[in-house]
């Protein structure tokens, strides 16, 4: 059938991974590329997965103090420029709204690539006493960051979905608190939503964010031994407190200068979901976010077909009464092969496939994404035993990437094992360094690989006594690693 | 206490409407001004109605088939540019980005006015054959609007926040009914969640969103006697789907132009509910919508806090195990009077007193927003008693504005009619009318007031024969107002 052909995966992941990557994005219909390079079109499969991902944070962020607020998706440049940092980190990528309607604007406006220019200093101004600290609030928004890459979409988009939390805090304890907390939720997304173990660590302090006192961060590691940076969470110490001017009366009535913290998600998250689980028949995604979690194929000839397409039906009505995200697919003009080819391609985690030995024997049988196990269960209790198969199926899905992540951490203690470790196998690589950036310059000139994250605890003693590049005193363990 | 004042509203609704409404809006920290002309914060409490408007409106569209996606917030000046009606009718009003980086960009991209110009050719892309229709696509976002006016929070700001919906459909009936669904799920928007009644027209002619073929609206009264355009969903024919090429193969195999929609929903629908209930206390919101429904006021001496406290407390706790958005104000540095003003200010639509009688007696003290009813209740089944409270407030506030409404729609049949009643009465004026535009010039000119709507019914028989200005034959029944 032709349209089979047209609808499956043709690339590799393994052999021609970034092919491959684009071309499930592309036919699991979860974006398209827009006419401008550099923007996509999320579709509703695409939409409906980064939804869910919202649904799951936003209610644990709502339950630890955040508020959402929605701020100008334009800042002046003027305001850009209050902390300097932040200017040197984006002007160069910032897209510049000129002209309004047949005018050319007094001051250009940037269209945000972040926003602590524009919500500090109305922190600023709406603290004023111990009373109001800590301030929590975050948005879901779009930013823009004109960056000349390759699109690839979640992964690397001029224009960007995410959210940006944005808080002020009394004293550094404060805000380093916040700081971990929302590490630390980024971190149960990845593993209990996402099925992605991840890695959490803090950003050398030359790859911070700008104006950052650190930059804590969450890594993936992807299949092709490339890392992630998957979520990021500032403690921003004073600098932006100082340059909008937060202060607060404290319980003496002494004034007293904010910290603040800012911290953030963005869609590249999913980006690295898919990434991580697809495979060559298509989109793999864990049940948490599927947008529809069961599909039911029935299975008739003509003399049977009323009452295999009934017991399908029946089963289905009972699974989404249990709140199933299920879908019954008895369309007339697509055989059961291309149904299976199709919702494989499509990331649906279970099948159930019902033909006239099931409806007889009063059975189901239900089939694994992407594994293919499958197994013959009784019709009753459906409900309990397919949340049991997709919890399985969670499971699986988390086991088989965490066994790749606990392989891909490897040690050196020279600039020739570093390239030839990542060279070999990519993942990380774990040595002492020095904490000198100029020690990253040969690796990322040979390899484009780069010190990803060094360790959250900033007592932690070195791995090795000794910088693995320059060979002066180790300072910290560095994790090296190709990235995204 | 100084503060009091200062919290309190202090300009008047009847005498200075504009000014109060800008009041409330701040004060009861909805939102504030940005740095740039037009644009606003939406500060927490405003951001939480929003977000409840948009559970209540996604949830309806998702049940009604309609998918959630995410486009550019760019549309290259090209695109804008095939489809003439679009350009000509939002050219004069675009934001444009010029330059990305350091760099001019080649094209200019037009930030979103609206969306059909991306959104179209995409529909048109992914639409082969009449088994991909209908297609209903939705996105919240913001869109921007270079409108040089004074900023009016949620009426009127160049850039805001709404839904947008975009259908595609085989035919004119499918793509009608579309519009109309679209049409009920805003009018139910206000009569079931924001306690306004609202009235259901078709815009004249020549007041059409560019390239619709109909545009149906949903107008609301405000206090002052002036309508607002709480809503729109427009049928847009063929234009669309002719300028960007939606055909699709019908049964025959043989290529159809589909019909196509598109309908918004605003943040102005916020702006209208402030605007219709608030009041020279403050803020009032019905229950449905409002982030704390009810507050618990606790008033005690020293010799019984404790006790006083612990009653209010566990009142609260009933509450919220119910699902009550509740919340127990023990601060100990304000007075009860205090308290009562900012949560009056703040628009909660049911405060609790408990004090040692209520304590004594095993009872409750609730007090309805706005107009202070007040009865003691038994504490046993409270929650129960509280969601009884809570739908009277409601129906106490959408009996109010029906009230109003129901004596604002008047009729005339002269020019010098028109003029006195609307100059005297504000309201709405029915009168005959003969389609052309010239005949709104001089209502326009002289008191700033339009045709808002004429019946949905296209049909239907005009209510009198003769236009009101011009004299010649009646085609249709124009509802005449001034308008926000």
């Amino acid at each position: 059938m032709s349209g089979e052909q047209e609808l499956g995966i043709t690339e590799s992941k393994e052999h021609s991974t970034g092919e491959w990557y684009a071309e499930v994005v592309q036919k699991a219909e979860l974006a398209d590329y827009a006419p401008m390079g550099g923007f996509i079109v999320t579709r509703p499969r695409g939409y409906a997965v980064w939804e869910r991902i919202q649904d799951h944070l936003d209610g644990w962020f709502k339950d630890t103090g955040v508020d959402n607020a929605y701020f100008p998706m334009f800042i002046p440049e003027s305001y850009l420029e209050r902390e300097k940092d932040i200017v040197e980190g984006f002007d160069p990528e910032v897209a510049w709204v000129t002209h309004g309607g047949h005018d050319e604007l007094e001051e250009r406006l940037a269209v945000r690539p972040t926003s602590e220019s524009i919500i500090t200093p109305f922190i600023a101004d709406w603290v004023r006493s111990h009373r109001d600290l800590p301030m929590r609030l975050n948005q879901w928004c779009s930013v823009v960051r004109w960056e000349a890459t390759e699109t690839k979409p979640f992964f690397r988009t001029k224009e960007f979905l995410w959210q940006e939390g944005h808080t002020a805090h009394a004293d550094e304890d404060g805000a380093w608190d916040e700081t971990m907390t929302r590490l630390d939720q980024y971190e149960r997304l990845y593993e209990d939503v996402m099925a992605m173990p991840a890695l959490k660590g803090r950003k050398p302090e030359h790859d911070k964010f700008p104006g950052a006192h650190t930059t804590t961060t969450i890594e993936t590691l992807m299949p092709d031994g490339k890392s992630v940076q998957a979520a990021t969470s500032h403690y921003l110490g004073t600098s932006f407190a100082e340059a909008f001017d937060i202060t607060y009366a404290d319980e003496d009535e002494e004034d007293q200068t904010a910290h603040t913290t800012s911290w953030g998600l963005s869609w590249r998250s999913m980006g690295a979901l898919i990434m991580l689980h697809s495979d060559d028949q298509g989109l793999v995604l864990p049940p948490t976010l599927a947008p529809t979690q069961v599909v039911i194929v029935p299975i008739w000839q003509e003399d049977n077909k009323e009452e295999v397409v009934e017991y399908a039906a029946d089963a289905a009505a009972e699974l989404e009464e249990a709140g199933v995200r299920v879908n019954l697919d008895d369309r007339d003009n697509r055989n059961p092969g291309f149904k299976y080819n199709e919702w494989e391609l499509k990331g649906v985690p279970l099948r159930i496939e019902v033909g006239p030995n099931e409806v007889e024997d009063d059975e189901l049988t239900l089939v694994h994404r992407p594994d293919g196990e499958n197994s013959v269960e009784s019709r009753d209790d459906i409900a309990a035993t397919v949340e049991d198969h997709l919890d399985t199926v969670y499971a699986k899905l988390y086991a088989s990437a965490e066994e790749t992540l606990e392989g891909e951490i490897r040690e050196a203690d020279s600039r020739e094992e570093i390239l030839g470790t990542i060279g070999q196998h990519g993942g990380y690589v774990k040595t002492g360094w020095c904490g000198d950036e100029d020690c990253e310059d040969p690796i990322k000139d040979a390899l484009a690989a780069e010190i990803v994250m060094v360790p959250l605890d900033r007592d932690e003693e070195p791995l090795h006594d000794d910088c693995a590049i320059c060979g002066d005193e180790a300072e910290e363990t560095a994790y090296w690693a190709k990235t995204y």
